[in-house]
């Protein structure tokens, strides 16, 4: 398999995730073989983020307004053919906090239980009239890397 | 700027581009301050890479069947908001040609000639049937290497 | 309430809905207040029209390629707001059973038990090939009007 | 053909049209087969909308906030398939004008001069905090009636 970046080790890598969501794979993301587009992984990750902040409180905290995430970068591994009515598990985790930007992991398991996808991107925490990036409070750094 | 792992040097990086698409942005793909988000811009890519393929002969030769291409990662990392109703002009260029896959590399500029957008993505020509890579034939390679 | 062309008696048109599917809605569904755009119950509708023919074993059998469903027409009248977050229940039911087509009724319940969508829509049994219309068969009718 | 519902006189109809746009139809709107999928003419639709208000003046001046156009109802007659790479054009002209909402009216001509779509919604303005419907202005009323 090719190497990827991100990930030094793919086994310790798979071990490090334990939040979750269930994927609902709409029709209308596939093509006539029931092969998920290339598009929708993106959207999957962008709904595994938003319920991993929120059970993190961290997604109310950012409508305050004192900041907001705004991504910076995202990119996908695509390893294994996803199809219509598959049932997959997307999951997510905190791989590094840095000091008003975090970088997030994400990895999609099929019903096989083997790896479809693997993921990762940046959130940048900016002040939302600016747009300057904002420090972390330590209280929120601390939830983050205590996940 | 954060540095992106695909570009060395931006100045010199943007001048190697020359195929690229006007990209009309949905309003649909936008949040109410006319802000795309942040998957479209997968979206634009795929229709780039397509019209690309095209102008080469190489999206009608991949349709008898002896080798699809297929996506094997994508990344892109976000510079600049991009609005409702900018023009955007999106470029694509090889960034590299292996045995059985290529590399293609992704620029958005806006309206100011800044740019807004940079990313990259991997295609894998497989056998239709079997999955397996298929080596580039020597004349396509030709083809990518002289764009 | 605007009187809406395909329903005659909201109440008892109500009642005479029992498939249903849960809808989760995607964020990127949503504009920046959450509320849901006018592109997405047409979504949604595909969701339920699927697996409602799946649970008659009607979508398995057009496979076999003598007759595929083609949507002939699709209507939505929005009643209420949907909002990120809401847990929405999509009903389906058979309204109409022609020679070679259906009429299918959509209906949308939020979380306080209100209407939020209505709509309809017709689906035309086609030959494959030709694009004609074929009659459904006699079993089929049946199922589809004993739902 | 069918008979639809809002159109008396078919070719009466499609000579009432004027004002259209050119629709770029993506490739993730598409089956293998290259078939536009059924929630894509909506997403049309709504881009012909925005840009025959916006050719009015209407969409601007309904972001001073005093009332906000929201979608009633909309419905799609599918006609002709369409298809990747095909030019679409797209028409919208005012059927009605109400006191606070007016109907819309669409269609979709292929590149064989066909009509592939017809379609028609009801667009409502409201108070952009209340809700309620607000009368259309004399001045506006007068705008749509002469387009």
């Amino acid at each position: 398999m090719t190497k990827i970046a991100y990930i030094e080790d793919m086994e310790q890598w798979r071990l490090e995730f334990s939040f979750s969501i269930p994927i609902s794979i709409r029709f209308s993301e596939t093509d006539m073989f029931g092969h998920v587009n290339n598009v929708s992984p993106f959207i999957y990750f962008e709904e595994a983020r938003i319920e991993f902040l929120k059970s993190l409180g961290l997604f109310a905290s950012t409508s305050n307004k004192k900041a907001i995430p705004i991504v910076g970068d995202l990119q996908c591994n695509y390893l294994k053919q996803m199809f219509f009515n598959q049932k997959i598990q997307l999951y997510v985790k905190v791989h590094y906090v840095g000091n008003s930007s975090i970088d997030l992991h994400y990895m999609a398991i099929d019903e096989s239980e083997e790896i479809a996808l693997t993921g990762r991107g940046r959130l940048v925490f900016v002040h939302p009239e600016s747009g300057k990036p904002v420090p972390l409070e330590q209280s929120i750094k601390e939830k983050l890397t205590n996940v």
